[in-house]
């Protein structure tokens, strides 16, 4: 995909991020209609070999989507988790005992060596392994068992975005999946609430323009909301380069903190349930030291802070709010970079296919 | 710990934590000559139940020695693992199946409660589940099945120092013990090194001024040395309130790089070894970039970067220098503080005991 990336650089600076990001809903609509059946298929026999254990393999904003699945799998199967550390494998050459472990790599090319040769070693240890990637020819899916296509279609500005939101839909019906239950009767409203929220870029536009000058930014959310936190604040530092700081908000009362100051920008992240509920006490200790803070969530979260954004949570249960919790926040990011004149489709430095070994 | 602390501030800023700093040698030789045997015993009933997987828990300084442990776990002992998402279990009540499974949470109070919450949760699920704590009295080591004392003696400067080097000891005699290999030995050089990277704080306070103005910093490493990175961005970021990003060198590529530019400080752990050839590539990158980088690690890296810091790392094995790596971080931490005329025994904002639920 990189290749011919700078050849179809727009004049207008954004025009491919901000297409992919339009894109989303076609995109969830395409999911559910196409993908359900197959990813509920792959599941099925996924579950019939009964995984003890998880690992999840991933970099970047895929590693935030592989954070959302660790939720899912230990909230609703009960199967203790583990992230990857990639260099366990490629640097020190670790062979763990991998029987009975499930091993889910994301990555939207499939093509980062590291992850390839993470995933072949996992499996010639014993593991069940399963890509989950936007391209069913990419050597990440040749070394996987199984591989889940999450359909996004080509994308082609550096941030990810819609492969960000198809990889969480597909990891939430695989999940639903090994459950045995169809998770596209549930998530039948996204679509249609991923558009109303795209619709309200100009809400976004006016937020942004309190970020014009930060110069740091610190983002917090709990629970299921946790990964959203993440990939907010790598998709405001990869375009805008604010360094954007993201901590559950039980984390972030243990030390940084104190970082936060009256004049601290912080968002939060709050789910409509459990994960908003337990992060009411961080939201108070945000309030009580003056923080600058804006919300993603409920209507009544955002009117007791200093700004916000509403999330149009009707019917949507709070396992599958992060796919439209990160909207705003992607558009966020695409506005602040805007309005600092930069180009949020091409930030200095990056590589589409990232060559991590 | 946390009630009579402001009581016994110091007229000079910092006194406490320069102090407990300065006791990490007396620490070390404490666990390795006390500590080691019970340790020893510990991991050998341990290793007789066989655990398949583990689990980490904790939070703060305590999560990066919890981080350090998941490195030595797979790469010696080939044990898959994971860090506990501990709201699945207190916000959302998993209960996931954890037979065959080993808990460690690592915690210096042993007070905090949602940690005592999900140690309780997790042998009632089936884990065999392990304190390593610097409170042998504390509620956590009274719910869990077996218990190491970081013996560090009481820490009363809010940013952790000494519990955390004791915590990274303790668990890699742990380590050692379920491999029954007598850890001891191999660590016998660490007390006198530290001594010798403790004596070089002027070097540390020249450093420092560099810091002076920054306003941003981003830290990295891979392997062993990457919970170092993490810890000192968290050391800096409680301390002097300096945002911190801390990354592990491969995640760097995947977004964040965008973020340096020029000016940006970055600061480099680089372990003499695999980790740090793992890291290489990072390095070119970021000297391609004209990264302002800082090393911490061997002569030769340090000479070719804008500065740094020498470890004295003969007859230290790679898995063993991050409780070396620690240590001038801790200082600049200090440092850097002092630098800013703010005190960091008492950042504002944080209790030594955070009563997270």
């Amino acid at each position: 995909m990189s290749a011919t990336h700078s050849a179809e650089q727009s004049e207008r600076p954004g025009r491919i991020m901000s297409g992919e990001m339009a894109e989303q809903p076609a995109v969830l609509r395409r999911i559910l209609e196409r993908g359900a059946p197959l990813i509920h298929e792959t599941a099925l026999r996924i579950a019939a070999r009964a995984p003890r254990f998880v690992l999840l393999t991933a970099r970047g904003s895929s590693d935030n989507a592989a954070l959302y699945a660790k939720y899912l799998l230990e909230i609703q199967l009960g199967l203790p988790c583990g992230l990857t550390s990639m260099s366990t494998t490629t640097a020190y050459g670790a062979r763990p005992d991998l029987r009975d472990v499930l091993v889910i790599t994301v990555s939207q090319s499939g093509g980062s060596p590291d992850l390839v040769a993470s995933t072949r070693a996992a499996r010639e240890s014993g593991a069940i392994t399963l890509a989950v990637t936007n391209n069913p020819d990419s050597p990440l899916a040749a070394v996987s068992e199984f591989h889940v296509d999450v359909l996004a279609g080509p994308e082609k500005a550096l941030p990810a975005t819609k492969t960000y939101t198809a990889s969480l839909l597909a990891l939430y019906l695989f999940v639903a999946g090994l459950r045995g239950e169809d998770g596209a009767a549930a998530a039948g409203a996204l679509p249609d609430r991923a558009e109303q929220v795209l619709a309200r870029q100009d809400e976004i536009r006016r937020l942004a323009s309190r970020y014009r000058f930060a110069e740091r930014m610190v983002i917090t959310s709990r629970g299921y909301g946790y990964p959203t936190a993440k990939e907010a604040a790598l998709k405001l530092m990869e375009t805008s380069y604010i360094p954007a700081l993201s901590y559950s908000g039980a984390d972030l009362l243990h030390g940084p903190l104190a970082m936060v100051d009256n004049i601290s920008p912080v968002i939060a992240v709050v789910p409509d349930g459990k994960g908003g509920e337990a992060l009411q006490p961080v939201l108070d200790r945000l309030r009580g030291r003056g923080a600058d803070l804006v919300v993603v969530g409920p209507a009544a979260q955002v009117e007791a802070a200093s700004g916000g954004f509403v999330l149009p949570t009707e019917g949507v249960p709070e396992d599958l709010q992060p796919i439209l919790e990160i909207l705003p926040l992607q558009l966020l990011a695409y506005e602040v970079t805007i309005a600092r004149g930069q180009d949020p489709d091409a930030p200095r430095a990056l590589a589409k296919v990232t060559e991590t070994h």
